[in-house]
């Protein structure tokens, strides 16, 4: 890390006169005319390009040009609206002479782009770690450009997923059920060692090359809309990667935040993110919390520049627009400067106002969660106002492990469930709330429950058939395990069988799936298949029953629709009294269970066997 | 319970022809001139008295009789503005002959009784539960009047104690330092058994005459008040003994709830108050909740009823006026219908604005508590507001034995604390909650921490350091435990020794105290004397520092004073990095620990023995 800050230094100080190569990057390296903000603000980078003359061709008005500290850099003001020609030159020149120049292209929007769908609570979110999914293109587990070389035996290593391998299994995933797809960062990250996750990110306009290139990427983007699915970027505000290219020549020292203490810029977050709601936190832990730094390679990014602020903005625009996104999940959204945040939801959200955005809201009562949501009461409460349209149910996801471990008691087990939910009154938009037992960063559902299909059967009916967005993660629609207390990370990172052309076992082809794989897979496959129609789960009303004897019932409805789920975590099987629903089951006579198919009769009791969930469509 | 219904049902077709005495209760017995709100409602009950002419003398005119269902009641309502007199007549009578009559008293009110003070969070709360308390008078252990006769010999039967037997301690109680009294009921329960908690309360007009009289209650909170102390009375609007006269001889069936299922109107509550906010409650479980009995022993009562409504608020003005009172504690507040007891509430502090009640909002996020607190924004969210000044901090009270026991980690152990006030913000006014680790419900502390000192002296400091009403319960000063899981609600409720004359020891007595129950009570002493002038904890801010190693540290501050608190619960000695804390030490040079004495250096770092407490004052 010392490295950083004696790179900088000696950036601040040098005057570059290299001529036609002067400029370096440009970024956004183009970008669209008929934006609803017609202002754009475009980074030009070069060795000391702040110190010439810049102009821009055909007549073009510069509004405003910024420069920093460090001379290699110029933000350049421009309003598109004024601008005519498709391509214009951004020109560098001191006195006479030329220095440089580039073609800026403002290319056409593709239509209904502005209005884009996102994803919503008819969605069923996938969420994909690249690197551990498929290797679709064996050419590019190494590539030259990247330090880190593949090596699948190291459990933090490369191992050679990429967007190709995704691409070549999006039958799978759409007849699963899925019907969006998250995956962890696939942007350039070029750290040394433990790379594959792509949380340090060192080219934010850039796909990682051992995942493919951005063309691929949008054409995975492409084809998932064909299917009438949705990619979800993984987008990182908080902190990019040490080896990020403006990280080793910072544009201003306050680009990132730094420390007096530890090593240079570096000292750790306390990740102690409930600080952002709390009136009486001290202002060394809010700081250390905010602007510590979430690892050594992860420097963290200070939103409160404006500068930075634009950059993120653009950024995230430019995906959008470019990879014709459905979605964003941003990571560790509690460790950003919540104000400037604000902003950059507002302005990516007024640019696409259907665009959804899922922050990684984690922290485990409905009271702080709730305060991230926009326009939430709780957040009203704490003065804020977030714009973040989805947060994440990390009070759920926090509860089900021992909702399903425990036997019901005045506080303890499937009570929980009941519990999680009555605190729903607290979010102002219930359905835009993601629903998960798992995800990259928790130990595996299947670990904790040693495989169990019931235990799998009633988490997966749980999220799938409850308000919000249900978000699954790859391999455990297959039973795969991994512990994160043993194995850290890498264990419930695993390679997904089949991934890889050395497999013994593909488990992508449902033939070759084993019996056990055959009872999760199925099981997902119906049931997220059937929620692709449900209205009434995507967007019906609930009727939640207290549970009792360890089952929970429920109900979604709507005009048209009824569905009772119940779900016995019992160890044995339970007779549950009609009559005590009556007011959901009125006027129906019959049901059908939605997994088994089984015609059930509503004029007696209906027994439910152990460890098990009904899924009920009421019919008159 | 069978009973009550057929006595109703004889009731509402008998008619009583008999004389002068057809007045048996007048409710309120009497009433005041100069109420801000001078809206009287008079009940009178006698036998078919709504069958006969009712008038008042002086010519003073009935705004508006209701009769109801069952002729043994009227309700007559007058203006008391209009009223000159300060007694008048309320005469019965059919054609000329009369059948009864009672003399209305309006008294005069105490000068500065619409605006007495109530509890703050300048008070500490001392609970008593009086029957385990003191026994002052040995001549109403047992009176004719009630059926259940003490017997110390049962767990759960009357054991003596009384008013007189708090009257004759407080001295013992002023000089612990507590500044407020909270009692367990104490009006008439005259059930057979099981009767001393006074929870089923059989008349709400009437101490108890085991505890002495209404003369005897007033003249306790009068010395309380000499003392500038208050009494706080444990107001139960949720449901009245099932021998309750009125329960016996139902004004309207609709006085209580009834189910069609169980024993009569018998059907137990589910307990699960948190269907109140829970938009997706089912009926049947609100029902329950709200409607279901708390006990058999308990009918329910139904506040949606006007009549039971108003009644409910005289009985608690007619209290606050008659007895001095300086607050309530309401019990099982969210079992009652909420938009009820928000009126119930309003009037209450219309007529005195300073007057505090705090609910038992047993629940256990702030999420879901604050939402009781009048204009929280919680509340809004669900489309409520209570008016109820004051509320609970169960969650706190959840908290805190995990915070204690366990060792610290991500979640686990003292952090809970932190994240416990980080959730502040959801409350309106978070110094009016109140602050307690245990109460006459509960696992007694020292039985959690095996009566170690220890344990209790970090407990105690905390309640009474950080914002709210610190609420103690009686015993737990000298060490006493109290095992509720294995001796049930009589084991947390045993006999304060001392307390009665034949007790081998007297601990109200400093000098008769154990070795062991002197270390509790001079640290609670010394503790909540020096609390009882310091403004700087009754009101001051708080900056509160994330948790580390097990220590806990924050400040409070005002303009004039700060305080520092430090409390170790690791098992071995802490020595803190006074640097960490410069934002709240910046200024201050050295420090006095409060509860030993000892002048500290801020120069150098401080060292805090293990699982230890420090409550240091700063100076410049």
């Amino acid at each position: 890390m010392r490295k950083i800050y004696m790179i900088f230094a000696l950036s601040a100080t040098s005057i570059a006169f290299s001529q036609a190569k002067i400029v370096e990057k440009v970024e956004p390296a183009f970008w669209w005319k008929g934006m609803k903000n017609p202002e754009l603000q475009i980074l030009v980078y070069g060795k000391g390009v702040a110190n010439n003359e810049i102009t821009l061709s055909d007549g073009i008005q510069i509004k405003d040009i910024q420069k920093v500290e460090n001379p290699n850099y110029v933000f350049i003001t421009v309003n598109t609206n004024e601008i005519s020609v498709p391509k214009f030159q951004i020109n560098i020149k001191k006195g006479n002479k030329a220095l440089g120049s580039y073609t800026y292209e403002l290319k056409q929007r593709n239509s209904g782009s502005a209005d884009r769908e996102s994803f919503t609570s008819k969605d069923v979110m996938y969420l994909i770690m690249p690197d551990r999914f498929a290797n679709g293109d064996e050419k590019n587990d190494s590539t030259p450009d990247l330090t880190e070389k593949a090596d699948r035996n190291l459990p933090n290593g490369r191992h050679g997923g990429d967007l190709k391998g995704i691409i070549n299994n999006l039958d799978y995933i759409q007849n699963l059920g899925a019907t969006s797809v998250w995956l962890t960062p696939v942007n350039e990250d070029n750290e040394k060692v433990y790379s594959y996750h792509g949380y340090a990110q060192t080219d934010l306009y850039k796909i990682d090359s051992r995942y493919g290139t951005n063309e691929d990427y949008k054409t995975l983007s492409q084809q998932l809309n064909k299917r009438n699915m949705k990619l979800v970027m993984d987008y990182v505000t908080n902190h990019w990667g040490v080896s990020h290219w403006m990280i080793k020549d910072l544009p201003t020292k306050d680009w990132i935040h730094w420390f007096k203490e530890g090593e240079n810029g570096f000292t750790r977050s306390n990740y102690k993110t409930s600080t952002q709601f709390d009136p009486n936190a001290s202002d060394i832990d809010k700081k250390l919390a905010l602007d510590g730094w979430f690892d050594k390679t992860m420097p963290d990014i200070n939103q409160k520049n404006p500068l930075v602020l634009k950059y993120l903005t653009q950024n995230a625009i430019w995906w959008i627009e470019y990879a014709e996104l459905g979605g964003f999940r941003v990571d560790t959204y509690p460790y950003n400067d919540k104000e400037a945040m604000a902003k950059w939801a507002k302005a990516i959200t007024d640019e696409y106002p259907k665009f959804n955005i899922v922050g990684e809201t984690w922290l485990y009562t409905a009271g702080q969660i709730s305060a991230w949501q926009k326009n939430s009461k709780t957040g009203e409460a704490a003065g804020y106002n977030s714009n973040l349209p989805s947060v994440m149910d990390f009070m759920l996801f926090g509860d089900m492990p021992n909702a399903f471990k425990e036997k019901q008691d005045w506080n303890k087990g499937i009570i929980k469930l009941y519990d999680s939910f009555s605190s729903d009154f607290l979010y102002p938009d219930i359905n835009n709330v993601m629903v998960f037992f798992e995800n990259h960063d928790t130990e595996r559902w299947n670990e904790i429950f040693n495989a169990d299909p019931n235990a799998y059967k009633m988490g997966l009916t749980l999220i799938s058939t409850v308000r919000g967005i249900p978000q699954i993660y790859y391999g455990s629609e297959i039973g795969m395990r991994g512990d994160k207390q043993k194995g850290g990370d890498a264990d419930i990172r695993r390679d997904f069988p089949g991934g890889w052309k050395s497999d013994k076992q593909n488990a992508f082809n449902p033939s070759e799936q084993t019996p056990q794989q055959k009872e999760f897979f199925q099981f997902t496959q119906k049931l997220l298949n059937w929620r692709k129609g449900k209205d009434v789960i995507h967007t019906g009303k609930t009727k939640n029953f207290v549970p009792k004897d360890d089952v929970f019932t429920y109900f979604r409805y709507n005009d048209k629709e009824s569905v009772m789920v119940i779900i016995n975590n019992n160890i044995k099987d339970q007779t549950l009294d009609l009559k005590y629903f009556e007011e959901s089951l009125k006027g129906f006579t019959k049901g059908k269970e939605v997994i088994s198919g089984k015609e059930l009769s509503l004029q007696k009791n209906i027994t439910i066997p152990a460890k098990t969930p009904f899924i009920i469509e009421l019919e008159k």
